[in-house]
């Protein structure tokens, strides 16, 4: 199975236990905490929690699928809470829940989701002492996701941050949520500590990868593709890995804060090609996919070992 | 040993437990996170939580006690977002997490106060099964919080709120994170499932009770005594078991929708008391209390449990 049939399979998967677990909402909170949830999205956790509990043990991410379900609720949780303090208007094409319903219930309907996480931990089939350690992980994972959302908050005020404090922000903010959807799938299907720190570190770098990946996407893919504003990071003076190499590089990006024309936006592109910006960016995020890929070799060769693999190119390959 | 000075030792031991677990805060947001944390509080749940472990098996409470923890670490991350939701400035006498950090981190610092719990919980030293049964009872219990603080801004745009709905309200606002703590104490200690259930019950009940002991104590407590406004609920019109209770006989509140003179709420008590509102909601909560102390009568008797009873009463009987 090609891994664009395997997520979309996954996806229809997920939908279903969603629809299961929260299909009936009794309440308005609970309409509230829906709301995203039932928006779509590409489930790229739980597939990403699938494939690592299944090249542990083949079939083995069958009787364990809500815990990977927590994965999608859990980043369903924090996209409401991250909402509200950016104070975004739209999110998957539709507004927000703190713009429908009020910034108090969208606090609760994420804290709602968050609660759930922990329950669909809990009824998953798998040995109790793999899901107790599942749950302190998922835990642990949270409280990163939050340091990551503040330090990313921080950053606005800032224009001298480093490579290692950007890397450090969306390793936290991106990474370490696909961290532990990879470990929690090794570890509930019953993986070796090795297998689980290998699938953690590399869930952790293709995230931090998908991240970069997301900047160059704001620089370089065209608004009628990517159905956002071009360059938009630029402009408000963002402290991407772009703006931090071009920094390195002696690249002045300071008359680039403004309304760009697409011509300008053109000759800035010209600009950050020239002097290596975006060869050098997209070289990083490269990297950390190939080194996740390498870890890998600890696995039994499998097809979804194999698509593991895809993921990851997938991750920093795709155009927005 | 009597109540009073269990819950100060109890409180003690908790702080200590606190402090080792997050006496050095790293980031800024860490810092946020602790503030209401650290600044004092009583500490019932967690004393709660060791009566009832120690009841099932004497001395049992030692080694779970950071599960106890987590029961105040979680009845904080509510405080915190509760403050934000209700625009509150103060709480036990010092700024609130978002008075001092702004919305977004108390946001933050909240989920953090959260994910935090459930590492606590994965803490105690406990076999695996009480564990994964504890965190599930927490994450739920958590979902009904939301729901009532969620119901209680609700009621305020309503002047029709019925008993059954307030008492469903308060329930889930303040009881179910009383049978929590109960329960979760017992479960971790080893307890029957009736045993587990009688616990809850009585959670529930007394965190319930206190919550309509708190009405009585707003319209009945001198500002000198409780620290607070009197009255207070009566003037903004909340529909609190008092107001409930007043509509059913037909007294009429609407006059004291305004603020009040001392010798106007002289006046207001007395035609409360006259209508014998007052005594029919006091009869309310010590009924509840009565009721949860009879459960009681599952468990073996032993000093732990006579504080329970004690508990129970202390809960109706405090006058601020």
């Amino acid at each position: 199975m090609d891994l664009e049939t395997y997520l979309r399979k996954t996806a229809t998967e997920v939908n279903t236990l969603l629809d299961q677990y929260y299909g009936n909402p009794g309440t308005e909170l609970s309409k509230a905490s829906n709301h995203l949830l039932f928006a779509g999205g590409k489930r790229l956790r739980p597939a990403l929690f699938k494939l690592a509990a299944d090249t542990i043990r083949s079939g083995s991410s069958a009787g364990i699928l809500p815990a990977g379900l927590a994965l999608e609720v859990t980043h369903n949780f924090t996209l409401i809470h991250d909402d509200i303090m950016d104070g975004d208007a739209t999110r998957r094409g539709k507004p927000t829940v703190h713009t429908l319903w009020g910034e108090p219930a969208a606090i609760l309907a994420g804290d709602v989701l968050f609660a759930r996480s922990f329950c669909l931990v809990a009824d998953a089939i798998a040995p109790d002492a793999a899901k107790v350690e599942a749950s302190a992980l998922l835990a642990k994972t949270c409280v990163e996701i939050c340091e990551g959302q503040q330090l990313d908050m921080t950053f606005e005020t800032r224009q001298d941050v480093s490579r290692d404090e950007y890397l450090d922000m969306v390793t936290k903010k991106t990474g370490v949520l696909y961290g532990a959807a990879a470990a929690m799938g090794a570890l509930l299907a019953g993986a070796t500590r090795p297998q689980i720190d290998a699938l953690y570190i590399y869930g952790c770098s293709i995230g931090a990868a998908f991240q970069i990946q997301d900047d160059i996407i704001d620089l370089m893919a065209p608004p009628e593709q990517s159905g956002k504003d071009q360059a938009s990071d630029i402009r408000e003076g963002k402290q991407t890995i772009i703006a931090i190499t071009a920094r390195e590089k002696g690249v002045d990006l300071s008359p680039y804060r403004r309304k760009l024309e697409p011509v300008e936006i053109k000759e800035l592109i010209g600009l950050l090609q020239e002097k290596e910006v975006i060869s050098e960016v997209q070289a990083t995020a490269d990297n950390m996919v190939r080194d996740a890929i390498n870890g890998l070799s600890v696995l039994r060769e499998c097809p979804e070992r194999q698509l593991l693999s895809d993921l990851a190119y997938f991750f920093v390959q795709r155009g927005y």
